[in-house]
Parts: C-alpha cells; sequence; structure tokens
C-alpha cells in the first residue's frame, strides 16, 4: 500500500490534501495556460493546456528516462539528445497531442522549445519537450507558440498544483506526493491513466528536489526508483509512445544522507505509481499482486502482469466476483509459454489473506467466496452509476475515498525470488472513455 | 475472410444454414442431455450438458491437441495420456465446470470415462474427456453418472448439431464448418467465446471425418491446420487451461488425395477459427491483422497479437473510431521489447486499403478519417443496445449478421516473412458478460 494509507470522505478532502502536499521545492517555478485550437486532422475544436516547469538557474543534475515503445514520440527523440547537455533549465509540456510520428513532429518540438527558451532567458538546448494525447496529430504550431507567454506569466514559486493539474488528460484528479529530509524536499507530479504499462519509464512523471544530488547519482537514483514503482504497475498493458520521467535537481540544499535521499526518492515515486493505477481510466478495484518464491525476479514480474492484465480477471473483480479460476489460468498461461515444465506442485495462493490453492487444487467453499466477495466490496473505489444515455459510463467520483486494495499473494513454491506488481480491473467506464477517447 | 463470405438476413436464415452444413460423416454418432444440478462451492443451481460424440467402431485413427496452460484440466492430463492407446471410440464433454485443479479431478473424469464406455460398449481408456467451464470447481460426478444413459439414448447419425449445441458456454450461437470431398466429409464444430488465446489449440473443436488418413498423417495434418488457424486468433489474450483440438476418422471413406484432405482440413479450422473470434463476448467487429514484410514469421504473428490485445486499440474500433496512433502504439510497444533497434522506417500501414503510415510518419486528414469511419462502421457486427437495468449489456443478435472483417494490413518493410492474425474489438458486452460470469 502507499506510505500513507489514506482515505478521503469527499473531493473537499482530497483537494486540501494535495493543496498541503504542493509547496516546491526551492529554486523552481511553475505556470500552465490553457487554449483552444483546431487540429489539422479534424475540424472539430480541441483544448490544450501548456505548462513550464522552470528551475531559477539551469541545472547539471537533471536525469530522465523514456519508454521503450519502438515507435516514440518526437519529445523522446529530442529528450534522448537533452541528457547529453550541461545543463537543463526547463520542462515545456502540452497535453491533448503526442506528437508522435507526425509529420515534420521533431522540428515543430524544437520550436517550442526555442520560444519557451527566449521567454525564459535559456538556448533552446537547455529545454526539454513533452506531449501526451493523441498519437499521429500533428502539435498546433502557431497557436502554441502563441500561448507560450502566458504560461511564462504565470510562472510562480509557491506551488505544483498548477503543473499537476495541467499535464492531465483523462484523469480524474492531478497526482502529487512529496518526502521532505534534511531541510529540502522532493515533489512528484504524475499524469496517465491509460495506455500504462510503462517501459522503463511511465506517462509523464515530473520530480523535483532542491536537494544537492549530483547528475550521476540523480540518474542512478531514478533508475532504482523507477525499476521499483513504475516499472511494476499496468493499467491495460499498453505501452505508451511517450512515456517519460524526469527529475531535477536544483541543488540549493546540502544532502548529507544519500540513501535517506534514495529511499525517499523511492517511495515518491511508488507512491505516484499507486496514485497513477488508482487512478486509471474506469478503475473500480487497485490489484497488489505479491509474487515470491520464484527462480528469479523477472519471472515473478510477468507472472504479476499476467495476472494484472488477464481481461477476464479484470473483469471479475470489477463485478466483485471472486472468479479465482481466472486468476490460475493467467498464472498459467504465461509460465506455460515462457518456463515450461516449471514444477507449481508447491504453488500457493491467497486473496486479502484466504487460501485459495493449495497442494495443487482450489480450497474453496461457500463460506470462503462469501468473505472473498467482502474483501473486493472493500477494496472498491465506486461502483458503475448507469448513465443517463444508456450507453456513456463515468465515474461518479473524481478523487480516491481510500488507498485500499485487492491483496493477492502468490506463492510459486520453487525459489527465493519476488516482485510486487500493481494493476487494475476493467470495467464499462474503460470502454467508455476509450471508445471515442478523441471526441 | 473466410471460405464463404456469408451474409445472414436473421436468426432463422443463419439456423437454416448450419442445418445445412450439419449431416455427419459415416461411422458417427451424437448425442446430448441437459439437466440441473448444485455445485459443491456455491448453493446455487446451475446446469449442465452432457454431449457424446462416438464412432460406430473404435478407430486408430485419432488426433487431438492441449493448452499449454501450466496449469491445465484433468481432461488435458487424461488426454495426453490417451494419444498413446491403440484406439478410441468416444469423446464425452460436459459444459459449465471445467475440472481444472479441482480436488479430485482425474479421479473423477475418469469415472465419467468409465460410465460412458460401459454405456457404449467400450474399454474406460478408449473414451477421451473434455471439459468446459468454471476454472477451480469440482464436476459433480453423481448427477453426471445419472445423466449419461441419456446422452447414450439420444445418440442419432443424422445430424452433428446436438453436439455444437451441447458443447457451448457463453457462445451465442453453434459452429459448424465442413468440407465434401472424395465422396466423404470433414465437419468440424468448435465452442469458445472468452479466455481465447489458444497455444497450440483452442477452448473445444472436434473435427469428425470419414475420410481414411492414417493416424500419424492424421496428427500431422491436425498440427498443421491448428497453427494456421487457431493458434492465430485471440479474443482476449487469456489462454484456457481446457484448449482442446481432437479430429476423428472413421476411416470408412478412401481418400486417394492427402493434399486435397489437407487443404480442407486446414480451411474448416481457418472457418471454424474465425467463427470463434466472430461469435466471441462482446465481439462487434473482428479484426484480421495482416502482417507481412517482417524478419520472421514469429515477429510477424507477436504483432498481430499485439495489435489484437491492445484494449485501448479494441475500445477504439468498439466505438467506430479510427483512433490509428493506437495501432502504431501496440507495433511499437512489441517490437521495442522483442526486436529493440530493428529499423521501422520503411514500415507502411492501411486500414480499409487506406494509408495511414508510411515514411516515418502518419497520414491522416478529414477525408481519410471519414473514409475509415464507414470502413469501421461497414465491419460492425451490431452496435450496442441501452440495457433496461443500465448496467448489464447483453448482444442484441444471436446469429453473425455478415462475415466482414476491419481489415489491418501491416507491412513492417523489413523482411519477407508474414503471418495474419484475427482478434476482436472490447466492449460494454464484454464486461457485462464477464464482471459475473457465474450467476
Amino acid at each position: 500500500m502507499p506510505s500513507t494509507a489514506l482515505t478521503f470522505p469527499d473531493r473537499a478532502a482530497h483537494r486540501a490534501w494535495l493543496a498541503s502536499q504542493a509547496a516546491l521545492p526551492r529554486g523552481f517555478r511553475v505556470g500552465a495556460t490553457r487554449f483552444a485550437f483546431v487540429p489539422v486532422e479534424t475540424p472539430k475544436p480541441a483544448k490544450m493546456t501548456i505548462t513550464l516547469i522552470a528551475l531559477e538557474r539551469p541545472t547539471e543534475s537533471f536525469a530522465a528516462m523514456f519508454t521503450r515503445n519502438a515507435f516514440p514520440g518526437a519529445p523522446i527523440l529530442i529528450g534522448r539528445q537533452r541528457l547529453a547537455e550541461p545543463t537543463l533549465g526547463a520542462v515545456v509540456v502540452n497535453n491533448k497531442i503526442s506528437n508522435v510520428c507526425a509529420p515534420g513532429g521533431v522540428a515543430t518540438a524544437e520550436r517550442v522549445c526555442a520560444a519557451a527558451a527566449a521567454a525564459l532567458g535559456l538556448s533552446p538546448r537547455q529545454v526539454l519537450p513533452s506531449s501526451t494525447g493523441v498519437i499521429g496529430w500533428q502539435l498546433p504550431a502557431e497557436a502554441m507558440l502563441a500561448q507560450v507567454p502566458a504560461a511564462t506569466t504565470a510562472l510562480q514559486s509557491a506551488s505544483i498544483l498548477p503543473a499537476a493539474e495541467g499535464i492531465v488528460t483523462t484523469d480524474l484528479y492531478p497526482k502529487i506526493r512529496r518526502a521532505d529530509l534534511a531541510g529540502g524536499s522532493i515533489v512528484g507530479i504524475a499524469k496517465g491513466a491509460g495506455m500504462i504499462e510503462p517501459n522503463l519509464a511511465t506517462m509523464l512523471v515530473y520530480v523535483l528536489t532542491d536537494l544537492d544530488i549530483p547528475r550521476d547519482e540523480l540518474r542512478a537514483a531514478l533508475a532504482e526508483a523507477v525499476e521499483g514503482s513504475f516499472n511494476g504497475m499496468s493499467i491495460d498493458s499498453d505501452t505508451s509512445t511517450s512515456d517519460t520521467v524526469v527529475a531535477l535537481s536544483s541543488r540549493q540544499v546540502p544532502c548529507p544522507d544519500r540513501t535517506a535521499f534514495r529511499a525517499a526518492l523511492n517511495r515518491v515515486c511508488a507512491d505516484l505509481a499507486e496514485d497513477v493505477v488508482r487512478n486509471g481510466e474506469g478503475v473500480h478495484h487497485v490489484l497488489r499482486v505479491r509474487v515470491h518464491g520464484a527462480p528469479d525476479a523477472a519471472l515473478a514480474r510477468a507472472v504479476g502482469k499476467s495476472v494484472v492484465n488477464s481481461p477476464l480477471f479484470q473483469c471479475a473483480v470489477c463485478g466483485n466476483d471472486p472468479n479465482v479460476g481466472r486468476l490460475v489460468a493467467a498464472i498459467g498461461k504465461l509460465v506455460g509459454v515462457v518456463r515450461p515444465g516449471l514444477d507449481l506442485s508447491r504453488a500457493r495462493l491467497t486473496m486479502g489473506g484466504h487460501v485459495l490453492y493449495q497442494d495443487g487444487a482450489f480450497r474453496l467453499d461457500p463460506a470462503k467466496e462469501q468473505a472473498l466477495v467482502a474483501h473486493l466490496r472493500g477494496a472498491e473505489l465506486y461502483a458503475s452509476v448507469a448513465p443517463a444515455d444508456g450507453l456513456t459510463f463515468a465515474p461518479p467520483i473524481d478523487f480516491p475515498p481510500h488507498e485500499r486494495a485487492v491483496e493477492i499473494d502468490i506463492d510459486l513454491g520453487c525459489g527465493e525470488a519476488g516482485s510486487t506488481v500493481l494493476g487494475a480491473d476493467r470495467s464499462h467506464e474503460y470502454i467508455s472513455e476509450n471508445a471515442d477517447y478523441r471526441s
């Protein structure tokens, strides 16, 4: 579970908590502006937000990890080059269009970087671009260039909330996590609710700190944190073309305890990852699958991913239906492909602490069925509400009422390695959200 | 597309066509019986059908392929042993409970085989068991044994339809395909609508022929046919614990042309595979993804599977929304993992014959968007109907109105190999079907 295990009785309580987490580390300013435009590909008007994350002084200490999708977006291609630059001074983010494989995509992203650089007194190569949204469409270059001054004017150094709100697409609420240590802080924000099974990074995540960590250490710490957080989750098994995690240090506060820094960064990233899953498109239940007793960690993670990405198991959980046969089927389909012949005779499965399977057979009866249903209901974030038009489902809440999850424990019984994977169920709200996402 | 490319104006037309395909090959009898029982695991009553497929005389010429899921059902464990038997005389099939990892599952299945054998004058090892349905529950042994005589009494040699109807679970309609050649015939039936991404076989498929093919040739022909049909499809990426394909020859008709036999068997299996996808749970659109220009056939198939199993692309197709960026994302997520660095700069994608992507960028405009929407609408089997309770969607038809598909062509531009994959979209009906399947 997240480091907090919070509950929120209503939206106002959640927003108040977000505000309490939002103080920016020293040395940063953020600002955002929202505007309307008409995409090249469709006559239907759309809206976009440009968000600026700026350092008071460019920093040598920056880190970034990007998607491994073989069709990366233009900002990913540029971002990989930026990693070799001596310093970074700002990040410019847009939502609505992800600038992936679009004609002239790299040139347009560079123009936006140049405009932001001019407004902030930087060189264009000190600006990292990020984009998220529809794949394939072209950025509205002229409209974006015209809006950069407004985003610059909005810059302030008090709260990260405008950035957390500015980068979202289908997210129901902004996501902020922080750790305070040694007189400084680490503050992270994330967007992402669909196309989430990151492969070395997640959608868009920005982690800001004023603690003074040299570039190489920051990059190593970020890689460790990402591996233990975003790489262990999936909402819908779809790896984005735009996944990006950025960490920036303004280096304004000495950091005597690097171990504590890494632990805090790990925690911020793990909490953000769970926030992303909990706020995933149509998510009614978070699934936490602890796999252990595996011959190696890679297989443990793959087993966990197979469970959380099983459409049938996802649907069963959505219906609070403990159809645990599908859990076994999802484990078996993965092991049958990647490790045929593995001895699973000592495997043992539990859900909510109740033993489902051991010694080669299921252990089910009506009383256990009732206990499993109770566990599922206890982890439910909301139930579907019949839509007014009969077809278009929308979540009835835009805050997370609790941080509970469906707790699944899988002991493969054939080794010492383990991994924990976060995932989600599959609902009518996901279908409605994605059957006509671009409208 | 299937070898027929039929359209059916209504249910009666479809049922009449099924009846026209249903004549049994010489030397076979089928019968089925349906009854109520109370599962061990829940007090809620359920219904089961027992189906018998019997040869007039036991045959040496039988073939079977089974799931590679690492938690196979008891009938799979028994079936693998039966492959070494000198002859087979009957198959006994039940639906509702799949007898997977259930306490005492193998012993119960053997008791059912023994009862069927006694009724048919066979030895128990001449009977192959098959089960499909809920995973983990126990077969109702006493109720099943009591019903075997009724199934035996129902045996007849005119039509395979009672078996095609007897083996279904969530299927909307029975599936029968036939080929007539050399004075004999090949007739196949299939069940399966969910948990469909077979790995060396699909749910339950039985192919009967009177053409005289020796065992070894039949087994080789079946392996070839399965690889080109059931192994190239996915409804929901979930590989069943019970996948089984059986082929039986009564050897009553000489078969001079083995090449023609293999071609006919391939066609029957390919048509049944497409029937299974078209009748998949909640399927509004069949997706046919032709991948070519690949360095090898395995990568081509994996790319096709990645596309048809992408939840986001599936939802977009369901909404007749040509969100083709998700198509590229699904290709890229797979290639980025299994073949990073592969040169995709010459990749070219089309949908319904319209070029979406070539020379490294999308080729989209409002006119093409309209054409793509028209292609999607033309391939739609049905649209969702708002449910009376606001939540529980059900397909408004129980027949396939046409055999059209969303036609996607992916030229990876980096080789000579190819593969065609069949898949389906993702809809509210799938969610409703699977959120409380066992009720």
